[in-house]
């Protein structure tokens, strides 16, 4: 049996694999490296993931959710991630993060200009891990944009 | 040991139990029940809950959600969600369901009127659910407003 002090051990070497796992995902997505990023996200059938972008529907299965990362890898010539707020809850082998995408990207070069114009974003994630063999994968990105803080919209209380 | 046939069935019921609660979630939304919500949403702080709000930021732990939901309920008269794309996906005691949540919501009574402007609205959510010895309860809820199929948007193709 193990002791206290094993379990804490434990419990917070899976919080920093986690949080690895996480923020390997976003180096991904700022390398436009498809294949590090499908190879993060959680193998097989059996355990449908998900995948909402900010204002998208819902995008269920590998397929669906593998092509929209190629679709915007390949309309964004440059992005950043600033992650802040980042926060892991966890229970045997699933992982929930939540965090800000401070975000810094730019689409593909238009005539006579060397880069797209740069735009920021200030978008909420939920992430939602799994443990395998292979090391926490991705079952659920969920990430949406957070309005209420800029004064964008009339809307201001959303009622859900 | 059980027989496939057993697992198929348990899994079935699991999915149908998992479908149930997140329906009493929302039955629980339109009938301004915060009692009834806060029952729905995991007990306990060991397990961080987490929510988000169609354009707002994280909100974390049962005291932050529960407050912004009575918070919502206040300024909202009517409310009443029609779920699409139910979807759920379940390994061992976590459940993550993504539906659509086509809402028809208004707010307190203008002077003279006697109910408040209806608004339509469709967002997406991830909710994840764990399975306890109460039943299914939610640890997160992550909802977010589709913007690019309704052409609201200037930027229809968002960039994470």
């Amino acid at each position: 049996m193990s002791s206290p002090r094993d379990d804490h051990e434990a419990a917070a070497a899976d919080i920093r694999a986690v949080e690895e796992a996480n923020t390997a995902f976003y180096e991904a997505l700022e390398r436009g490296d498809l294949d590090a990023l499908s190879a993060l996200w959680l193998p097989g059938e059996d355990l449908t993931v998900s995948c909402v972008h900010p204002g998208w529907p819902v995008l269920s299965g590998r397929g669906e959710v593998l092509r929209s990362y190629a679709l915007i890898m390949a309309n964004t010539e440059y992005i950043q991630f600033f992650l802040t707020d980042v926060q892991v809850a966890m229970t045997g082998d699933t992982a929930l993060v939540t965090c800000t995408e401070n975000i810094l990207s730019g689409g593909p070069a238009q005539e006579g200009d060397a880069l797209g114009p740069l735009v920021g974003q200030l978008v909420v994630a939920t992430n939602v891990f799994r443990n395998t063999p292979e090391g926490w994968k991705l079952w659920s990105h969920h990430g949406s944009p957070v309005l209420t803080e800029t004064g964008e919209e009339e809307d201001e209380e959303p009622t859900s």
